[in-house]
């Protein structure tokens, strides 16, 4: 399968038609933005890590019944997916608390959650990626509320999937951030990556960080952080 | 009924206990503030609007069988409420987009919405108010998924409620903000407040601002627009 007309490119991925209407191919960058673009840089093979990665876990998430975009992987920077009608939204996922929310509240990163937090930001550049709820969701007219009763049902699930999948690796699932678009049949399923890239993931021993905080952060070892990630998970 | 012991002052009131331990009387003051205190200053004889207002609205309230914890008004500045644990966050429910919301979302003030949103903030003033939502309050454990529910469909009921007595006095009620406590059996009610403080009203026909924006934004005619409500609500 080959790209056909170039169709959209965002800050870590490009997109391509392909010559199957239903298809794509997406193009993993090594390009890194933080703080909705304000920081820029590159990470040397991230691209390739976050393809290897990602189809490991889109290939783990379909064998537990959870429908994907991802079809298979073309090579190391390439993979084939079902093009959807993305819905603007991330959602994620929080195990403990860590990041913006342990900012927002004040209370140190690592503190674990009983039950799981589960926030919606609007997808919008031009915005900022406001953090809104699902009222807005419903108001707004983004997705309506059977769709969202399936993305919450869907996120859950791959929620504890992952927990365990990373877990039996050593590693804590701290966060997570979905994505989820609309097959013409109007089936939702999960689209874009999960990467170190959307991922907050510590090693479980010694909380050191293998993910993306370590570029927003400055705390280096961030192409080894990666390589960590994917040589756990083969 | 008599004050006894200073309990608490609050931005717009002061909390006395009473010899009954169930009760305390709340005192309406003319201090208003905005944009988490950082805005400060007094609108002349607000505290006795507001009581008045309180009083009229809990009123309404309770003859369509919402909780309050609205007792009795004693004189010009003060009420008798039942005394309640304070849930401690804010319950806003938009009928329009006004605000902050406005900002956020860069849409013009004055749009309709078709199924109101319901924002939640945590309250906390070291924190700013933030906004959450309903998996934060139960990972912070600030109330359980039942007190939720309980809180959603109250806060639902006194919105439709209040949307058609304002309307009917050629008022339209674009946002409003509520607050909740726990009785010692555990029965939730409505309590603080509800008035052009803590209401956007707009003139049905004019749009003219009849709430605190008219403080906030330097608008002038600040308290005729208090009077105005009062007037219209007798």
């Amino acid at each position: 399968m080959n790209k056909t007309t170039f169709l959209y490119e965002g800050k870590a991925k490009k997109l391509y038609d392909t010559a199957d209407p239903n298809m794509v191919i997406v193009v993993y960058k090594d390009d890194a933005t933080a703080f909705n673009a304000q920081k820029k840089g590159t990470i040397i093979d991230k691209g390739i890590y976050n393809n290897k990665i990602t189809e490991i876990i889109y290939k783990k998430l379909a064998s537990e019944g959870i429908p994907t975009h991802f079809v298979q992987r073309l090579n190391d920077r390439e993979q084939v997916c079902k093009k959807v009608q993305i819905i603007p939204l991330e959602i994620i996922i929080r195990n403990f608390i860590a990041g913006s929310l342990a900012k927002t509240l004040k209370i140190e990163e690592g503190k674990e959650i009983d039950t799981p937090i589960l926030e919606l930001c609007y997808k919008k550049d031009e915005l900022g990626d406001p953090m809104i709820n699902g009222t807005h969701v419903i108001a707004l007219k983004l997705a309506t509320a059977e769709d969202l009763k399936t993305i919450y049902d869907l996120a859950h699930k791959i929620n504890t999937i992952l927990q365990k999948f990373f877990i039996d690796r050593d590693i804590i699932l701290v966060d997570l951030k979905m994505e989820f678009g609309k097959l013409p049949n109007g089936e939702i399923i999960l689209a874009d990556e999960i990467s170190p890239d959307t991922c907050r993931l510590w090693d479980k021993t010694t909380k050191h960080k293998l993910d993306k905080d370590r570029f927003r952060r400055d705390l280096g070892d961030i192409e080894s952080a990666y390589q960590e990630v994917y040589k756990r998970l083969q």
